[in-house]
């Protein structure tokens, strides 16, 4: 769903009990709150409760600076873990880069139109080769060689970590990036690093997998949207999608195929999370669209 | 989802307004009931709302058969319309078939392996052909051929739609049944007929579609499922699903590959069907999956 | 597949009969071709050959100034149409735009990023919204307004044709242009005109096909790629895809995910254009892939 | 496409050389065979041939019990390896199956509505559950109970081999048969035992894949078919297809659409194998479709 104007988007998650959805419900009803959308999920293996609940500003009672005192006496009974997003400044996206250009150009090119509300504040890469896509639209580039040696290249990624946080950024997407994160910058950014995978996960972790692909004889590729931890290629998925292969594609066909697949399915991603349509629970996401 | 164990299932429509969730989920934790799953959806264009509540009778408080003199005072100043589905004995499917065998054998397995926990009380068609498949597993066939000429030709749709009536169908399936109905068969089973029509529709309305597809050239082929209304092919779809071709398929080729759409496609609808899952508004259906 | 380098590409049509591919290949082993790839295919219904051939230049004999002469005595006595392709400067393809900039983003990022192997002499627009992407990658652009009344609308559909032929265009590419071209330009370029229309042909024909989407509740939309011929969003279909959407998405969602579909269908019948596996016949397409 | 009538299938296999195409066709052409299909690929990175021939047995001169000695001068120099394939009696298909029922119904239903031309001699299970499926349609059911411990069980599986061999069977499918087949089944039938798996392979290789899916959280679940080889799981993908879900669905949702993925894949592959379609080369399928 496009995104709506003005209106209070709150992420909860609890253990499950009799009740939950009235106790919200009733409390935005008490305010005035009009609820434009509920989406509401019980994962009966962990009796666990998670919804989402987005209502109109407008006409709301409540004076958003002292929501969280007013909702603890409904979030503290039952447990709950709450996130609350308020419409604002545009969110804040950093982007890594290495040298493929097709996902930097989608992403760009969907800022431009307007499609999103997002502000690109730094695009950081490894390499120079994409400094003309983003300076033409006026897009701070900024690079930082990754040498292979120590202690340089702890030093690159901390001095990556650092601008992306310097520039204010709220999340992060690997359009491409073909380093492995350290943990210092997945910590800085938990849940906010979002990355495309050139397989359809768990299939093909790690590297060359359209390679891969190609020697197992697979009749389908794909390409998987996640979230990065510390353990490689095996986050929280987000999205994925396939394309359909026969005996004739080579790896360099499947290389031109997936470009595409990965393009779309990152952007897909991007798009739920800048919509706040995604929880995560227990290396699982939740995706409320 | 797979049905649930002992819940009942409430499905509501009515103008758009502050408070309905809170409403409906206040009126159920006063009695105790326990939501496992609430959907909601409110169309903006036309400001109604739309949901479907499930929740476990394990606890519920309220008798049921006091049910609606109980919801009364949440319902009417809503101006809600509402419907009640309470676990009880299986839904009883009555069957037209003509000649076609691919949409009933799959029907009858799935009946048969337990996939669905359905009675089908009759099977009637045209044509004595799929008595053998009918009757093998136990299940009354009757074959009421259709002249062309009148007035045997409406007699013969008023034995049939009397017949499905005798049987106690809740709901009838058309499974590849090649007659237009009669209104008033359709008004005795009003949004309770499903057709699957073989092409994506609104393409290819009428007979022949596979013919009409091959002549047009297109790469993909369709089957829709939808509920059956006076207009021929006009009824709100249910669902779609689509497979892809190329020149070298004839119209024995997609006549061929269609059958594997049309069985799965009619099958997701009745699935959707026997869990309550479709509202119908406007002609549109509003499926809660 | 991806293009292969330094190789001829035949496309022949005729009657069948018995002993083409025979006629084909030896002609081509009698003077050391080495085929990569042949692709047949025969209408039955209209008992015609199609093919596909593609031979390595490396090795082959016979002078390609020769070719015509030296293959005539194969071609004529089969009734032959056939076309010869080889490999020399990129294809020069000309594009419209009018305001929306998806498609011409993702054609420019590919050509860019030299994924296709094409040169892009001219960019025209009834508007100038698309000015600064075209220019910023030094596109020539040129912007002929085409107002409603004639003859001045005549003569700026005359001046567009005109700037496509001066520009040495060798096809060209509607990318979400939302003007009729009229025969004169049409003819220009017979069956070299490329269109993306925003819907699943045939269904929802001409104007506005994602309302008409929506009204209709359709579960599933698609978009088409097909050549421009002089009747409406008839002519022969090179590419479709489609994509899932539910109840909750409006008209604006549509027209966001479609523009996803759209893009990368354009994209493909490009690529497939520029690669030479299409042959027409009877408004349909033969595309050897 | 659907099968021919009275036509021949041709598959070959081997090194590239110039004019393998030429000297195929020219050997057919001389004796007035009449090629209504032909398939070629060559895998460049293995420099090696492949090819599926079809042409009409009406008018061929040459008597066929002289093939292949008419045709040892084109195939040897060429060092091929071929098989020719006659239209004469169905195609012998073998079936081992469990206690799951949704692939076993699928197929007869295929055999039944005529849609396949198969002959099933033997259906063998090592559990009772199926009997009635398979002898109501007066196909002979054996059950051979497949005991843990040894030297009962390889007793067993030798039974069964035998069984399949007595039986006369040209292929073998396991149709959702849940034990792993010793290496002397598999070679008894190399490359000609199709089995379907529940899985999008490589991931979820073994046992219990839709626990697996869902515990790693994937949007998409598919199914793979494939001949069997003595790694389990590994051998050569013949057809795979997939379906999209959600956070929603659980394990026993995912074992429901799985179903209909299983069977459809399933009979894919079984309709490719019985056209004479699929060529193996290094566990690897050409599909040539």
């Amino acid at each position: 769903m496009n995104p709506r104007k003005n209106t209070a988007i709150l992420l909860v998650s609890c253990p499950d009990a009799r009740g939950i959805v009235a106790a919200l419900s009733a409390f935005l009803a008490g305010h005035q709150g009009n609820i434009v959308e509920v989406d509401q999920y019980v994962d009966s293996e962990e009796a666990r409760f998670f919804a989402r609940i987005e209502w109109q500003l407008d006409g709301f009672t409540l004076p958003m600076e002292t929501f969280a005192d007013a909702f603890r006496p409904v979030a503290e009974p039952l447990d709950m873990h709450w996130h609350l997003y308020l419409p604002s400044r545009p969110m804040r996206m950093g982007i890594l880069v290495s040298k493929q250009s097709h996902c930097l150009h989608d992403i760009l090119a969907r800022r431009e139109s307007g499609e999103w509300d997002v502000d690109i504040p730094v695009i950081l890469s490894n390499h120079e080769d994409l400094r003309p896509a983003a300076e033409r639209q006026g897009i701070p580039f900024r690079c930082i060689p990754v040498p292979k040696e120590e202690p340089a290249r702890s030093a690159a990624f901390a001095a990556q970590t650092q601008a992306l946080v310097d520039a204010g950024c709220d999340f992060v997407v690997l359009a491409r990036y073909m380093q492995i994160l350290p943990p210092a910058c997945i910590e800085a950014f938990p849940m906010r690093i979002l990355n495309i995978h050139h397989s359809f996960l768990p299939a093909f972790v790690g590297a060359r997998p359209y390679d891969a692909a190609h020697a197992r004889g697979v009749k389908i590729i794909g390409a998987t949207a996640h979230y990065v931890t510390e353990q490689l290629d095996q986050g929280p998925i987000i999205e994925q999608d396939v394309t359909r292969i026969t005996h004739r594609q080579g790896v360099a066909d499947l290389i031109r195929l997936g470009r595409d697949l990965e393009k779309i399915v990152l952007a897909r991603a991007i798009w739920l999370h800048l919509a706040h349509r995604i929880l995560v629970h227990q290396n699982r996401t939740i995706v409320f669209n």
